[in-house]
């Protein structure tokens, strides 16, 4: 049951339509979007009953949260640098009675814990996608950190997600179509072999708007490319794929 | 006027349904096929009046003969390494009275004169693709020489196009899926950056069959991935964009 003590000011709770999972949002901070829901599809058959996860840069906690519902994980530990947005998400797995399952750290994860290091199955990361200085930006606010590599860049996220995981452990990011160069480059750096990979088109006319990739720790050389995601058909509806993730399971 | 003088045993002449111009094969040996002909595509707007422009590994000299019909480009020198190969798409170039326009050198990749460093404005190529070890292969055959990495790796191709390319000069490859980490991997290695991208999906529901990519020596970083190339559509007819190429200009 829902109590409205739950929700301080700006924030709504929305339903995920998934095992009657809800989470809270500030519309005047980052709310969660299609990338963390795609990437959680994209990772959901490749995590095993037995699996210790890491969600880095997990913002109100939508991948831990919806990957409760679609997998057989054993634990999710989630890392969120800013303190304000970390309560929220644990508010959120309060809410969905999810305490033993799913752990909210207030934690910068270019200074994890050597406790963390080779101890992870899988790592997930929705990373802030862009560039500071591409753009004018105030460092300062909740939405900047989320979107600018302003506390974290590409970089310190692929490191730590290598260092968090196991020898053969999967990694899963959601990025943008233009770091794709730089996104396997550093995975190669850090022993992150990639190994699947899947644009996301908008339309079939349109150029990627997303990229999902998985890398494996230690991982033989050899991608596959999947077939595309097309979101919208012609007349701007979703693709059978697309409407089948948002129905409830 | 084609005089049958001009074939030897088991080959014949095929249209390209461009400029009038026709191309030798020996049904026996390797045959151009869309890779060839969708890499043109991929290059000629990049393709200046003024360029010199390398092909590598030109096999029947399809890409230069496709290339002079959709382009202004000054001048295409290609090379190929098997002699009897390198004879046939000679016969092409005089056939279409394209002598002057493209110069078929018999050359290994590996050994070519340092004369050509530092030269080219472009360079295309439509390289073995396949591994040896990964399937049988007769390492004498001449289409096992065009499919497989016997006479040259992927590695040499990329090192020997960026020698030969200008600084800021372009290279077009078409090459396969999975080979994309390495392909990436190699680029950035030899000074070649990334910039541009396209999959090519035979439909929409499949995987991609081949990449095609353009990178600018000495460029900066940030690639470009575009709209997806679907070759068929649902009724296993070809997409307009792929008949368009096929009709005559």
């Amino acid at each position: 049951m829902v109590n409205s003590d739950l929700l301080k000011e700006n924030e709504k709770i929305d339903s995920l339509q998934r095992n009657g999972y809800s989470i809270i949002q500030d519309s005047t901070r980052f709310c969660f979007g299609m990338d963390a829901v795609l990437l959680t599809e994209f990772a959901k058959d490749r995590i095993r009953n037995s699996d210790e996860v890491l969600d880095l840069c997990t913002g109100t906690g939508i991948i831990p949260i919806l990957l409760r519902a679609k997998t057989k994980a054993k634990h999710f530990t989630a890392m969120e640098i800013q303190e304000e947005v970390a309560d929220m998400a644990r508010r959120s797995v309060a809410m969905n009675n999810l305490n033993e399952d799913i752990e909210i750290l207030t934690a910068d994860l270019c200074e994890m814990s050597k406790s963390y290091y080779n101890t992870f199955d899988v790592v997930t990361v929705n990373p802030p996608y862009m560039i500071p200085g591409k753009a004018l930006v105030n460092p300062n606010s909740s939405k900047a950190i989320a979107r600018h590599e302003i506390k974290c860049t590409l970089e310190d996220v692929i490191r730590q997600s290598s260092k968090a995981l196991k020898s053969s452990g999967r990694f899963f990011m959601v990025h943008k179509p233009e770091r794709l160069t730089e996104i396997i480059t550093l995975m190669k750096e850090k022993k992150i072999e990639p190994k699947r990979l899947r644009m996301v088109y908008p339309r079939i006319v349109d150029e990627p708007s997303m990229i999902l990739i998985e890398g494996i720790k230690c991982g033989n050389q050899g991608i596959r490319i999947e077939k595309p995601l097309i979101i919208y058909d012609e007349n701007g509806q979703y693709m059978k794929e697309v409407s089948d993730i948002y129905e409830e399971a």
